[in-house]
C-alpha cells in the first residue's frame, strides 16, 4: 500500500488565528527556574502541537523574546498564551483555589507512576517542570495536589526536561483521547 | 502527608555494569539523517532511561564523540549500544529479515496514532527518526511495516524530533507495563 507523506497542506494544521480562537486542551505547564531557553522554546512547541491552555514562566525561566527559545519555539510563543509570576508558589495556590489540580513532575517518595495516572477528561490540571539540575522545589512540591514520576529503567537520574514535558502532556492527551475527548 | 523528593541512591538506579548486563525493553531505534548533535544526545538520554536495545546512527548523523551528542546525552552514550550504518534502507531490510517490526514515525496518509498503536508486550520492534526538516525518507517508509504518527493539534508541522523519539519510547514502554512486562 503505497503511503505517502503528508504535506503541511493535507496535515490540515490551524492558522495562528484558528489557535487561539479554538477551544484548548484543559492543561497549564508551569515552567519553574527551568534555565535553558532551548528548553523552554521545545516546551512551547511541544504545548502547540497539543493545544494547552496557557505556560506559566516562573522563576529565573527566561522570557520571549529570547533568542533561545525562538530557537527552538518556531513561532509557538505566538500561538500558545502564556505569562510570567516571579512567584511560583502563590500561582501554585492561585491555580488551585480555581479548583485546577496542581501536579509536579518529580521523583519523590508518594509519586504516581505515569502509567498509573488518570485524570477526568474534562478536569483541568497544571502540571510543573522544575530546573534541569534540581528539579521541582520541595516547597512547592509540598503544597501540590501530588506528583506524576515518568519511570525510568537506566542509569541516569532524569530525563531532559523538554523531553519530559513532552511525554506528560501526550500522556494526558492521551488519556483524554482515550476517554473519548475530541481535541 | 511528606512527599521528599528522592536522591540519586533513593532512585536505586543502574550502574553502566548493570545496565550492560540487564535484559534490555525490546526496542531499535533508528536515527537517521539527524542534523543536530543535541537532539541526538537527547534521544541516547531517553534510550538510557527506557533501557532500550541499541541506537543505529545512519546516513549523516553524527556519532558519538560529538560535542554536542555529548553535552545532551550526559554519559548516555556510554550506557546504550549503539552501531553506525551508512545505509538505513540496508539496515531496515536486515532488522526486518531478523523478524524485527519497523516502524516510521511520519506523518503519512495510512499513519497509525499513537493512541490506537498496539504491539505485543515480547515483541520487537524498532522506529526510524528522520531529519529535522525532512523527516523520514520516503524511500525508507515504503519498505517499513508501517508509520506511526503522534496526533498533533496546533499550528505548527511537527514536533522536536528528541521530543518525539522521546513520545515514542514512552509509549511503547507503557503498553509494555500496561501489558504486564517486568522492565
Amino acid at each position: 500500500m503505497s503511503n505517502p507523506k503528508q504535506s503541511l497542506q493535507s496535515l490540515n494544521r490551524l492558522s495562528k488565528t484558528d489557535f487561539h480562537q479554538a477551544e484548548k486542551n484543559k492543561i497549564f505547564i508551569i515552567i519553574d527556574q527551568v534555565r535553558s531557553g532551548l528548553n523552554i522554546g521545545s516546551i512551547f512547541r511541544s504545548a502547540d502541537a497539543f493545544r494547552i491552555e496557557k505556560i506559566y514562566l516562573t522563576g529565573f525561566s527566561p522570557l520571549p523574546p529570547n533568542k533561545e527559545i525562538l530557537k527552538t519555539a518556531l513561532g509557538a510563543t505566538d500561538t500558545v498564551a502564556w505569562e510570567h509570576h516571579p512567584d511560583a508558589l502563590n500561582l501554585v495556590q492561585t491555580l488551585k483555589s480555581e479548583n485546577i489540580k496542581v501536579f509536579a513532575v518529580e521523583q519523590t517518595a508518594h509519586g504516581i507512576p505515569l502509567n498509573n495516572f488518570n485524570i477526568d477528561s474534562n478536569a483541568s490540571i497544571a502540571i510543573i517542570l522544575g530546573n534541569e539540575v534540581d528539579g521541582v522545589q520541595q516547597s512547592i512540591i509540598d503544597i501540590c495536589d501530588g506528583t506524576i514520576e515518568i519511570p525510568q529503567f537506566g542509569t541516569k537520574h532524569s530525563l531532559n526536561v523538554a523531553v519530559c514535558g513532552g511525554i506528560v502532556l501526550w500522556h494526558l492527551t492521551y488519556l483524554k483521547l482515550n476517554a473519548g475527548a475530541q481535541l
